[in-house]
């Protein structure tokens, strides 16, 4: 476990702040699919993702979902930390997206940390407002962008993350990153598939011209 | 000018801090419908309100708008010191919607306090997760609560603010807040209208029965 490689503050805080995470940040192995973080779990604490692949997402009361944002290696997860912080009532829920591995250091060591470190409450303020960027760009996206725009745009990232461009996701799943219903983007789908941008077939789809979708 | 009664930690910083803060903050007033910050603004600083109401919204490139959320007396503005937090990549305006008077640090010397003030920062840091709040409920609003159910409660909203269940308010500005066309309010308000929950009349809408709005 090398955390001043995936932590890049590490370097920055005092020996004795070092010595106070060595003997505290853990290592974990986490499977396709574990919960992270919701509303309801205990408070695992700062969290950076050694390798692997999270996804942040909000849920409706009728279980609709929307992706957020996606983290991945060198990535800090602060909404781990929340309790810690009392103003922020966000309610999203981070699940592994891929096998991952993390470092976490504990939220009361954190606590005890951002007490006294003010490189860390800048540096956590720094990712705060990254986050908060992404979720602006969301607002935006949602508000003002058509959905065949949306859907483009997230094929050619998932092309991006899977490094490859045969996509092996349903359209349920796209649908849930989306915001969206399954039949919206089965649609599309069957649009961009006329269009010959890709091409459909179980449970796959194949993109065939990645520069059409860039540029859709 | 009484910073301590608007800025809560003003208190909790050193003397040194303090008056740094008071050998540089300064009063303004600032008449409805001034900017206070966008995108090309110079960079004012941390913005306290002390009277009034500011508006905080987004705009598209061909011009529409949504709004975030609303700054009242002892709120604080965060995105007017934008510019000394590299990860803040928002684009939001803010502009005063009624007469209003705030007091200013000036961002030189919020940076310079930042550097050495964990108080500042950690306050400063629950703002923003304050912020962060507001936005994330605003999205959950406009992907999952139809446009009537938003309506009703902009109406609540504003009644509540203006102190008055007669609101001057056009359509066009209604749509302006919900991110949303002049035609699509104006249906909503006439339904609500035919339900008896308001009455309108030129430039003004009179709510008649606000409790069926609040449960709306």
């Amino acid at each position: 476990m090398n955390i001043a490689e995936h932590f890049p503050i590490y370097n920055e805080l005092t020996p004795e702040e070092q010595r106070l995470i060595d003997n505290s940040a853990f290592s974990r192995d986490i499977k396709k699919g574990t919960l992270i973080h919701n509303d309801n779990s205990e408070c695992l604490g700062l969290t950076i993702i050694t390798d692997g692949q999270l996804r942040a997402y909000k849920t409706s009361e009728d279980g609709r979902e929307i992706t957020l944002f996606r983290l991945l290696e060198y990535d800090i997860c602060l909404f781990s930390t929340s309790c810690t912080m009392q103003s922020f009532r966000a309610d999203v829920t981070i699940v592994a997206e891929k096998d991952s591995t993390v470092i976490v250091i504990p939220a009361h060591v954190y606590e005890q940390l951002a007490a006294t470190s003010i490189k860390l409450v800048t540096y956590a303020s720094e990712v705060m407002a990254n986050h908060f960027s992404d979720v602006m760009w969301l607002l935006e996206q949602i508000m003002w962008k058509s959905f065949d725009k949306r859907l483009a745009a997230f094929l050619v990232e998932e092309s991006y993350l899977e490094n490859s461009t045969t996509l092996k996701i349903t359209h349920e799943l796209i649908a849930n990153h989306l915001g969206t219903a399954r039949e919206v983007v089965t649609r599309m789908l069957k649009y961009f598939q006329n269009e010959e941008y890709i091409n459909l077939t179980r449970g796959t789809i194949d993109i065939i011209d990645l520069p059409k979708l860039k540029n859709y």
